[in-house]
């Protein structure tokens, strides 16, 4: 039998909190398009989350909701700075060139996932040239794809220079709240200047759901007719309000969070393999040869091999200490 | 207090069928985007429903399943024919040319929202010329935003000359449950030439959720790529997959579209106001002035005016018998 | 023999004036991308000629010049408001929508190509909704499709209420000469409240060249990248700024305009043909059956049925009078 | 005094026999948009050039022409393998990504400007998965941006597999003439399985121009529409057209290429410098440092310093021995 257990976190099912509310917001008539009292109810609790008053929006897609944030601080002539392995770069069809309607993505390295603050400076320093596009934004990613953390003090680093010139800066928070349990202070974002965040709610034991923040009041102007022509003003708002309301009033997120960076800690903890990046969200990313990942998948298990070679041990909300057990013994069997 | 029970047939809840098929999916790990099998099934119900070996795809957003199904069939220096009135040509802000890339939509005339055959002689006749985007597809759609419903022979009028010269076929079956149940065949879909449909689930009281069908399988080629592209390849596909389960395998969508069109015929019989279209559907539009409206809101009631200036009535599977005599009970007020 | 001396002022010639002019100009080497001396010193003939410190580039194409303005001016899911017979409308294949990336066309009606002032209210006042592309900007055109010419009064009524909402405006003047010669006076551009215009040189007499001239600098940033990437940075720009110098520098531009204006006057006034809007520039609409029409082509002369349904005779700086003799003594032939 | 002799060869002015072709062409009135006798002419030339059955349409811009065939080849969802320093890569300021709408564009490694074969192993073997853009086609530039020939062979040992997957094939001949007179086969390029070449006017010393190629006779299919709406139909057409019959017609094209190309080995044969590349071509690559290359520019010279860090010095016909001579005194007195 199949096991999709470590496979991603968008593999888990939605977590009770999450589905309570759903089924609570699902009453009466409302009036759509995000203007119903639930939408509004969410949008308050992120609000108060972020400490932040900023525009707020329920939307399905992650990809589709990055993508429409770069639209909205880089021309299609401009181009986004972004950690070359960030999901906007590697996993999402182009979706930025396709919703930013060609605009630029240029790739920069990094340990673990997170940008090389020594990367930032030649792209910043390039003159303007006609022939190539010029940086218009940075988009940064926490927990970044490696299942590390930028501490607010790192994303300072990088954002400093970025905003000194005058430039946007978009945030991919597919799992912020991984990264809030390790102790990033979300609080400190908009201070940070962030001006987009997409505050993930997939990734953290939602049904499809996503949080587009706009801390730059002026980027929000006529959001809505940019969301709704991109397929992302869902008609009933309140479906995709609603999670954020039960994960968030009793912070349900974090628990669920916590738990899934806990259980990656102690799958990192038994394995046999070395394991590549430090372990400080939900991630575990181990090296092992192409012999024993065939073993373990030829065992049920479906993982596979990441972009830097390694392989992806994804926990969630929903994974079990039986699981990570289970796991573990089929990795020792396979050393 | 605000009652929306009439704006629109998206301001209804899911109905039960619909969330406890969710829930029913919401159990243990899943396979993502649109892989899992609760996907699989779903779209084994769709393809017995039209009686179609079709392609499957389950989205989030009509706009963009109507806006990448466009974008499939007709490339941005080429146009689509679609009544002057359809929702992709009015109410979705752009996305055909977001999406299709600047692709040209022609409008054209005909009574209660069915376009009128003779209209498409003429497009159809005009010689290709550079300076002018040339016609590549023809979009429908069946019930129409009028009410009111194509007979699968007045549609196979229109759609013979378009296929006879090698043009695509679009159906926007938003409300095509409310067309099946007053007479519509959905198994003759296929047959007429329509190379991509998209059902509608959120109109037919579903949370949200489209299934785009492709019919045309050369069409389907790399679709998941362009869905992705475009924000619509969910990764927990399961929660817009299983709605159509708990809908279709007892026939519950068309048991609940039967009750909206009822409750349609009902209100427009108690209507005190002229009615303006034939009532085939879940819709009733009547002759009103202004003052007569802004009173009618002024009690609460939020309806609109729609595009030919009559003011709409949308029923739904959530709409009681109640609440339609106290609609026509405030009608008669103010009448 | 097919004569196409009155079927566009694009099937001329170029006048020996901007040949010569583009001819001195071919001499040495220059460095690239308009950064030259040439485009200098045609950007210097064209502020002065507008008596305006604009940004002024010189491009290949009218359409892509049109399409990158509007682009400048108007977001995606935002709208232009035109008249309905707007070259951009009607003649450009959609390029507003590939380089706008989807953003909306509003037409507007008015008489013999200039938008009814009336016609702006009902868009100006309309609100913002999200389903709906919202009114970003206005684009004029100076002289109009019909041959007709606003007058600085009649465009200030017409910009004065688009400026006082924010939004942008675009001036097709790719018959700007035309209406030069007619009175209208190049110097108030600026001060209407103009953004960018596109001055025409490739219908004035020129080989293909356009003038994007930029009023308001805050547009004017980052430009050349947005021009390179819609491929209207031409690497020699020389060949694009010579013939503005040749046929600015004394003045040929106007004295060409004049005389193509002329040769329509006259034509007009041999017509036995009902003249249907009024000869202000280049070009003559009559009512014509098709019988006639298709006569007339028989007889070797290329004209075409417009958009309103009358026939253009479109005349030009290289229009000879032998040759409106010879159209007329045609003409009465078949009349 | 700035010499733009050696900066690129686009600082050259258009060669004798290309602006007496122009001249001979500007006369009379002529149909517009390409359909005119000397665009007809120009077309055959190139034909028989090619020894090709193709279809032919002369634009002003070769970003334009690359970018507009790209789009012809690749869906927006779909990617473009081409060397990583191709022009389309680096120096078009993603403008494939514009007329494309977000087409990829996958750099792939190789000495000299020449894709490594075994490079393309990777990309055509890897699966299609959702998530990212799968390739569509190749992209070819000879000669290649680093002065070196592809011989037919070379050629064809990218192509076979490409087109063994069904894949389409562009090439940029921004300067094909300079590969035919090292050797390369023009006749040959049909047969390798192009779809589409934009063969280079410009850098061979023409006005601006480039003919674009169409050797796959479905992708014509409306391609005039797709040029207009790009902005690269030109009304004038035979401005375009012209400059190929003056180059080819007596076989000045490739005379001046040879000539250029002469200047480039005479050039490398007199360099103080390391030559890089080998120059097959009319480039030359050497290694210098920053101080002497900034004493080179200060002495009037402006060359730059390309992607590969070696400075790039360029030949065009207009190159002169004197000049060449000049140069290499200059260069000597900095080495």
């Amino acid at each position: 039998m199949a096991r999709y257990d470590f496979a991603s976190d968008n593999t888990a099912p939605a977590a009770p909190e999450a589905m309570a509310a759903l089924l609570a917001a699902n009453t009466g008539f409302a009036s759509g398009y995000g203007t119903d009292a639930v939408s509004a109810r969410a949008a308050d609790l992120v609000r108060a989350l972020l400490d932040a008053d900023a525009e707020v929006r329920f939307v399905a897609s992650g990809t589709a909701a990055n993508a429409i944030s770069l639209a909205a601080l880089c021309r299609p002539f401009e181009a986004v700075l972004a950690h070359e392995h960030a999901h906007i770069c590697t996993d999402e069809t182009g979706a930025p060139g396709l919703f930013g309607h060609g605009l630029g993505l240029v790739g920069l390295p990094g340990a673990s996932g997170r940008i090389d603050p020594a990367s930032l400076a030649a792209p910043l320093a390039a003159p303007d040239v006609s022939h190539r596009q010029p940086v218009a934004a940075l988009s940064l990613t926490n927990a970044t794809e490696y299942g590390t953390v930028y501490s607010a003090a790192a994303l300072s680093e990088l954002i400093a220079p970025v905003k000194a010139r005058g430039y946007g800066v978009h945030l991919d928070g597919a799992r912020l709240a991984n990264a809030a349990v390790h102790g990033f202070d979300l609080k400190a974002i908009q201070g940070l200047g962030v001006d987009i965040l997409v505050l993930g709610g997939t990734k953290a034991g939602m049904p499809p759901t996503e949080a587009v923040v706009i801390f730059d009041r002026a980027l929000a102007r006529r959001f809505d007719a940019r969301l709704k022509q991109g397929g992302q003003l869902p008609s009933k708002g309140r479906f995709y309000a609603a999670p954020f309301i039960g994960m968030l009033e009793d912070g349900a997120m974090f628990h669920h969070a916590a738990h899934a960076n806990a259980m990656a800690t102690r799958l990192a903890g038994m394995m046999p393999f070395s394991v590549r990046h430090p372990v400080e969200a939900n991630a575990v990313f181990v090296e092992m040869d192409d012999a024993r990942l065939a073993a373990l998948q030829a065992d049920g298990w479906f993982v596979y091999r990441f972009l830097d070679g390694s392989v992806r041990f994804m926990c969630s909300w929903a994974t079990t200490e039986a699981a990570v057990e289970e796991m573990a013994a089929a990795l020792r069997r396979i050393a």
